[in-house]
């Protein structure tokens, strides 16, 4: 009877969560110029009644009540735990702190967009300031073990820690800097034939072709236009991706249209009967974030992928794309090299980035450096990294906005989520051997239900180590990593 | 103090109705199938939380201290009156009442469609005999002088009574039906161009272009695709309209875009400060209709809105209207005839089709016909105004949906919204003496400016009768009407 009660309670809040994300999704896509300012009205006070409905006392009760009841099935307790870890984080913070802290996200934001058009850090720096204060008392409210930035991190990967993430930038220090150091060395392969003249529509069929092959359900969601590409749902029946379409860069679209695709598989993939609960709901961002990478790099940008579709590409665009084998097409989208900028980035480089942004985040929380200084520690850890001189604050510190959200402990889910792709990647393969042959032949399909059966189908109800160990007998391990691209770039390359 | 506590309360009542309209909106327009059977559930939660707000104890108390505050400026006393009105409504339904009239609406509508898809009037008759039981209590809950019909219609048409509506229908039936009748003896014009081959894109370029033209704001506002038009807003700097392409027959697209365009220009034209407040509103159904079929029939439907326009669209279709001449087509769009569906009527015998259902609902409501009985009551109604003889239920007795939503004492709106138009448009050209001619000249900014100043942007600040009374110097007269389709059919058909 309590479980039934907490899931009603629970299924409302999903309602108001998921009303919230169609309100954001319509601001994303569709709404008119004038129609904004009143809309992030209509979702403030949304959002204030999520609130009160996930700090309502009576749920919490109902929950401490169910803690105790082992009559329930797995699923159910997990349901009731998750919810009561929930239900304790949110009744941590007082309406004092949560105003506090959404006054300065939205102060951050302005500074930094009006830092990022004057193409000065120093704007940013005082709000920038208030929001590292902010997180460092967050942190403190969340309560942690060991380091303050494990109760950051555990927001978007719960249980993550800094000993864990420390140990895998490690590993990217010692054996993915020196590889890609030497392929810095080589020749670069040509990829201008990237940068022609791509028309809008004959993009956009394509990419809705893709994610029709890789098996997104367009009955249960859709893909529309957006300025930045995002994945949300309203249910596992309700999946919209956006994507974009720059007519001058293929890049643009082909990227974020197989990515949002791949976030797009594992939402459709949870249990529509566990709607709104947790073990309806994606584990982690890292582990949402391997599934859009597996399909984004170790499909998307493989040999076998191409194998099968560029002969449609070279049909649609002909003109552009004739005098260019396959294999110059595959070596040109895998090129390596360094970059300013995170989100361009080729799939060795781009963790280069992170663990910048992972060091300088650790550091400023514990209180080792200050904000005034970001930009130089900045722009020193790209010389040394990335071996590049920044040559503006916009292309620079400025370039992301996840600080003025307060998103601090995001950044590491991105890097978590390459090296879950690969390791599931590689056991897919194992277990279905003849993966390769079929994605040759343009089947997908084997793929997806691996990743459905192993991954998507449990929600919450294990944790990303648990799912990862499932899946592939042991927890994460950066090697299948670095074997994945040892192996891809020593052939593109050449060893 | 109390009047910012009522506003605030109002305001998140109307941020969540207004996410309640995304929702809807998105539902009809881009929703993927599957997603439609959690978008109901989103929704009831939603609605079930706004009548919590719209009933809430502390809101009545302070609307009753308002209601004796001097102080308060003539909008802010409109606001808190009508405000208080709708709370006592809101407040007069139990729990039980509104479950058992939504499970009734939800039965009638499933018995609908399949009546419909059946052919079956018989299907119909338990759910909707239940309905009509429903509305009959609910006209004693609501309470009423004189006819309990009048209940009903308040809901839509405030302070609308039987003894009026049934003047105008006098009216209806002593001057428009011997009117009509001649004209059905006459010749009728040839329309069968609208009938030809009309490619989507082209079609809908061409009602943008219209809705541009009229004055329709595209930065608070957009239009896009949907089963069945209809107009929504989230608060006038956000209107949005649908329309439908039918490539065989382009009467649907042009017809539905100008009338929805009419909708939506009163939407934009209410006063952005009053957000979600009675006076941010519209009046009733019959003003916002009155909108609408003055821009579809007054202006769309005239001959001086086609000489600005006819060119423009021959250019786009030259292969279906090169042959037609301006009077051609002119003379086809306002063809008159009989027939079965109230939404494919002319601006004539449009009137007999609301008519009939006018009659039927009171009589159903004061119990002095039974369901059981409606098919043949309809059929000789339509035989005796319509001069057809009713070949099926589906184009008969069960074309309308409103019956099955509970919507009595709607209909009547529909032609009030007709007869309205004719006055307010003789009075804009009486106020504009050149506005036939900037009309002609491709200029629609001075009938909007008439409209926005005398009607828009009062919101409910003024009852139907006062805004007509103001803008035209009398209270609705029939005589209007019957003006401007004599002279206008007159000239057409030949006196």
């Amino acid at each position: 009877m309590s479980y039934k009660k907490f899931e009603e309670k629970y299924t409302k809040l999903a309602d108001v969560s998921y009303a919230i994300a169609v309100l954001n999704w319509d601001q994303e896509t569709y709404i008119p110029q004038k129609g904004s300012e009143k809309r992030a009205q209509q979702i403030a006070t949304l959002s204030g009644m999520a609130h009160k409905m996930a700090t309502n006392k009576k749920l919490g009760k109902i929950l401490k009540k169910l803690k105790k009841d082992d009559s329930l099935s797995e699923i159910e307790k997990k349901n009731v735990k998750l919810a009561l870890k929930d239900f304790k984080i949110s009744t941590k913070f007082s309406t004092e702190f949560v105003m506090k802290e959404s006054k300065a996200i939205s102060t951050a934001f302005q500074a930094w967009i009006k830092a990022r058009k004057e193409d000065n850090f120093d704007i940013y720096i005082p709000a920038l300031t208030e929001i590292v204060k902010i997180q460092r008392e967050k942190a403190e409210i969340l309560g942690y073990k060991e380091h303050p930035y494990n109760a950051l991190m555990d927001q978007f990967e719960p249980g993550a820690t800094v000993k864990e993430i420390d140990t895998l930038f490690a590993d990217v220090k010692e054996k993915l800097t020196p590889f890609t150091e030497k392929i810095f060395a080589q020749a670069k392969p040509n990829n201008s034939f990237m940068f022609q003249h791509f028309p809008h529509q004959k993009q956009w069929d394509f990419g809705m072709n893709i994610l029709e092959k890789i098996g997104f359900d367009f009955e249960a969601g859709r893909q529309d236009l957006s300025e930045h590409p995002f994945t949300t749902n309203f249910g596992a029946e309700d999946v919209r991706l956006t994507t974009r379409v720059n007519e001058e860069n293929f890049y643009d679209m082909l990227w974020s249209c197989i990515h949002e695709g791949g976030h797009g598989l594992y939402e459709q993939g949870l249990k529509p009967d566990q709607y709104g609960m947790p073990c309806g709901s994606a584990i982690s961002l890292g582990i949402h974030e391997s599934q859009s990478r597996l399909y984004e790099n170790n499909l998307g940008r493989s040999k076998a992928f191409w194998i099968a579709n560029y002969g449609e590409l070279q049909k649609i665009f002909p003109e552009n794309l004739d005098n260019i084998s396959l294999d110059e097409f595959y070596k040109g989208i895998n090129m390596v090299e360094p970059s300013f900028i995170r989100t361009d980035a080729d799939e060795l480089t781009y963790h280069f980035h992170i663990m910048i942004r992972y060091e300088i985040e650790k550091k400023l929380i514990v209180g080792s450096i200050e904000v005034k200084d970001l930009k130089q520690i900045w722009n020193d850890a790209y010389k040394k990294y990335l071996k590049v001189d920044v040559t503006s604050d916009k292309v620079g510190v400025l370039q992301d906005v996840h600080w003025a959200h307060g998103g601090f402990g995001y950044f590491p889910t991105y890097s978590l989520g390459s090296f879950y792709a690969a390791q599931f990647f590689d056991q897919a393969k194992k277990d279905v051997p003849s993966l390769e042959k079929e994605i040759i032949d343009g089947d997908n399909s084997s793929l997806l239900k691996w990743l459905r059966e192993n991954i998507h189908q449990h929600g919450k109800l294990y944790t990303a180590k648990e799912v990862c160990e499932k899946a592939t007998g042991e927890p994460l391990n950066f090697k299948y990593f670095m074997d994945y691209v040892s192996i891809k770039y020593g052939e593109i390359y050449g060893k």
